[in-house]
């Protein structure tokens, strides 16, 4: 698992070296299912990338990913779960705010994720057997304070609809916030900087944060409290297991708007 | 001009340094006004700092500061605007994504402004007779885009009420973020990765970046078109004169909810 991890850590690093190069190119962007939901070229490029060089070292090895049709069982065999840019609106429009997400999964169990923030050159690393680190710097686990001390991430739609009140537990913590990325607002989570992530989530949006928050005392669960089915897009949160019955009182109770 | 410009980053840099030295002694947070409007001693402290030494090099200025009764008249004289730590709220929970911001006018002309990034070492300076940059790299005016292809900020409040039509601009927009600080929502629009931020602001909370962005080809206004007052919280954005009248067909003709 050493050798795995330690290939899987080149190659994000490559991946994002790749788009630093070619980022100035101008990116053609087409639209997926709605204007919001970008895809450009570089997405499809860097997926490439990734799955072409894994399948190279590890051709028995199979390929859940956003992009196309890769979409085998994460739950069977090795499996490793893609995300080629977490956060493309932000790198259209921004260049800043996105991150490689990879992580590493044999029959259903976590054994390694990876969280790249490309602009900041922050890898988010570990789980399973392998310590949670920011670049060298092991991560703490979670600390405890009290709901008015912490912030949340959730996204601009969610908090003007109250969706499973989570305007209602804004309120009782000292704001929210809105990155625009999954894999920015787990990385803020790991860091400590932030209590929760509440949104809605593909699996590959949230299978290396579920690995690498494990180790530090996070779970990734369901809206409504079951574990997420690794299929569908679905509304998830991560949060401390210490403040799992905390907030339930807001978001289990209060269901989807 | 060139002298007092130079004084002040310099003394800036002191500032955030004195920050960065401090930080992980126990923040001692006090409410002010409700319990997401803190102070820390080290925005007194900050502050103190900046205002020793400014009136120890320049005893006939006049200070506009946000902590305590240093209120001079912006619009009279030689003025030092300044803002210890902007984003008290990400100082306190993240220690992430908060600012120090000085600004300095001669008879209500901005001469140069600064926004200090502490944690991502990122210094923005410059206004009237200077260069904008980002550290010493020179900034681009602003680039004008689609609607469709830019992203704005505003708060999770306002998003929420869709206070004057924020939440509608939104919808015609790539999407909102929240960032929970003017100062680092200001530099995004900088560094053109923001089209406008649209929030409720005190005079330190917007004085180094109308200074900024008035270089760069951007405007600080009021929501209902006027020029901000220098003196009260008004509602306020920060926008590309080229968009005026296309963002005045959501902002100015809704209103506050």
């Amino acid at each position: 698992m050493e050798n795995k991890f330690a290939f899987a850590k080149d190659l994000v690093y490559k991946a994002g070296a790749y788009i630093l190069e070619h980022m100035e190119e101008g990116l053609e962007v087409e639209e997926k299912t709605c204007a919001t939901d970008l895809v450009t070229q570089m997405d499809k490029n860097v997926q490439a990338l990734l799955v072409s060089e894994i399948l190279k070292h590890y051709p028995n090895d199979a390929i859940f990913a956003e992009e196309g049709q890769l979409k085998e069982d994460i739950e069977v065999g090795s499996v490793w779960v893609i995300d080629p840019i977490d956060g493309t609106a932000n790198f259209v429009a921004q260049g800043y705010d996105f991150a490689v997400m990879v992580a590493y999964y044999e029959n259903g169990i976590g054994q390694f994720g990876i969280i790249y923030d490309v602009m900041r050159d922050e890898m988010y690393h570990g789980g399973g057997q392998f310590d949670v680190k920011c670049n060298d710097k092991v991560l703490k686990p979670f600390r405890n304070r009290p709901l008015k001390r912490f912030l949340i991430a959730s996204n601009a739609g969610m908090l003007e609809r109250n969706d499973w009140g989570v305007a209602d537990l804004t309120k009782d913590c000292l704001g929210a916030r809105a990155y625009g990325s999954a894999a920015i607002s787990f990385s803020r989570i790991l860091q400590g900087r932030l209590l929760t992530y509440i949104t809605y989530l593909y699996p590959w949006d949230y299978a290396a944060a579920l690995i690498l928050g494990e180790k530090l005392g996070y779970q990734v669960m369901t809206l409504d409290g079951a574990k997420p089915d690794y299929k569908t897009r679905q509304g998830i949160m991560m949060l401390p297991k210490e403040k799992i019955s905390e907030l339930q009182e807001y978001i289990y109770r209060r269901g989807e708007n």
